[in-house]
């Protein structure tokens, strides 16, 4: 097998996932888990919606960014944090680091939406503009880190990053008994490998379901074919599930996840109204997969009881999926 | 003054308050109150959100008319219920007599949203369609009524659907200490006449606003005339507002509330979006009129904490108002 099998970096534990959640507690909310009798009687299933698109900076990912900022030492913290994004993470960095009182660098593209560069400046980060291609994203990353010293945080191909997104559902599990299976849509993969990592550990007999867009279905290929595979810029309107799977959070999917399953656009959005509709919530495009995957195989949910990661609530209120037709 | 000063039913007193809520307590939820930092900020006040856009039926409207349906003798409740309403009253009679198992017929414009229509049938309610003008509804409703014999549930303008809504605000109150003001929309007033009912008996020290369109002001026209101005056909953004104050609703109005503040339709769409942007929840236009008011009136708020009533959710998707333009 290629290198890919083997993580270079350290896989975190579950007694990782113990000490983030200790320290993000102040910084972020225990989300609500909500649910909907008019779903519940669509699928034949009891859904428990685990509602992180009300969390701070309106998606789980502060999570993450927050136990790598706050778990840096006062040293490596004063020079500050950078990544690239220009989605959920470059919002949550910039909140976390705010938060610490540090200085944040994103590298975002230039054609990123208005909207998420106000928000991440409105956190206090400082935005580097790139061109919008992985070339232009890598060399002007590679000259603010350089410049700067700042400490780089990934989205998700990073232990302490993958630690802070299982305090999730460990939440989870504190909250709703006897959970058959989860739901969670995967792109990286950091959600996902959080999941794993926290349900392996302390509900094992728990179903994991990965929630993928058919049109960015890298990682269920990646899962089928046995290593992964990464496709380059696939067109998806659940735009938080484009980037592919690294070695970190492969070790996660290739190892304890039972299955990855896909959805259409069409699908996608439907599931996406409906939830806005019966349950009045604002979340993502790439929230509703997991409910259009257990929409479209009912066999595998009737009867059970199963956590959906709704992850995030940071969406365009002026260019909605539905609007675009 | 005119007969509009003296209400021709009985005035609703807390104790009917308290009937009410023990009656319809198993088919509503006590909704959750929702705050938000980033509108604490913004408007210099503390925020309590009270969320009925999570209600059943989605909107408060199913307080009043479970109270009504539910406490109907059984001989009456067996012919069943009946009113005239396009919106959330509509949909809330429909699901209240579906829960007790009767009939009940609804007259609504044949121009009403479809989207509305198949909620009303999806309770198991009949449709009858009217013109939209006064004078049909008017006339196919005495058709119905008379044909049928059903027991007519206004949607505002009756003392057990005011005793209903005044169950908002108990609720409100147990949920949240030292309120200094509530703020609530107004058209008809069921809402405010509910929560000057609760207030005026367990909270006589809290402030209470009507929050109306500035398109719809006949509230505040009537308010500072001393009697009932009712408007035909306003045009507003809050489409549940548009209906007049009727004598049982003027009762509490002209009495009990501390002033009526209007808003532009602009800054009630700016205030809807806000809370969908930075709240996560979908709620009406309507319910956007009281954040609207307290932006334009900082200095009644600032330092104040405030119940804010977010009375439904039943929004067309796929006609929002920043969409129109």
């Amino acid at each position: 097998m290629s290198s890919s099998t083997e993580p270079t970096m350290t896989i975190p534990t579950y007694d990782d996932v113990l000490i983030a959640h200790e320290r993000i507690k102040p910084y972020i909310h225990e989300t609500p888990v909500l649910t909907s009798q008019f779903i519940n009687e669509l699928t034949g299933a009891e859904l428990f919606f685990k509602c992180e698109n009300f969390q701070k900076a309106g998606a789980f990912k502060v999570r993450g960014a927050c136990n790598a900022v706050f778990g840096l030492d006062e040293a490596t913290a004063s020079i500050g944090v950078a990544t690239h994004s220009s989605g959920n993470h470059a919002l949550s960095l910039s909140y976390a680091a705010g938060r610490r009182g540090i200085p944040v660098t994103v590298v975002m593209p230039r054609t990123a939406p208005q909207a998420k560069k106000d928000a991440v400046r409105g956190y206090g980060g400082t935005i580097v503009e790139c061109e919008p291609s992985t070339s232009s994203r890598e060399a002007v990353f590679a000259e603010v880190v350089a410049e700067s010293g700042a400490e780089f945080v990934h989205p998700y191909n990073d232990p302490r990053v993958i630690a802070g997104q299982g305090t999730c559902s460990k939440e989870l599990i504190g909250q709703v008994e006897n959970l058959d299976a989860v739901v969670a849509p995967i792109g990286g993969g950091g959600m996902i490998s959080g999941t794993c990592l926290t349900l392996s550990n302390i509900a094992p007999e728990v179903k994991i379901y990965a929630a993928e867009p058919l049109n960015a279905d890298d990682a269920a290929r990646s899962f089928r074919a046995g290593h992964i595979i990464a496709d380059d810029a696939p067109e998806t309107v659940a735009d938080g599930l484009k980037v592919p799977l690294k070695d970190l959070t492969w070790h996660f999917v290739s190892n304890q996840i039972t299955d990855i399953l896909t959805a259409t656009e069409e699908e996608i959005v439907d599931a996406m109204k409906l939830i806005w509709k019966r349950m009045k919530i604002v979340m993502e495009p790439s929230s509703a997969v997991p409910l259009a995957t257990i929409l479209k195989n009912p066999e595998l949910f009737k009867g059970k009881r199963v956590g959906v990661i709704i992850t995030g609530g940071n969406v365009d209120l002026d260019a909605l999926p539905w609007m675009k037709d």
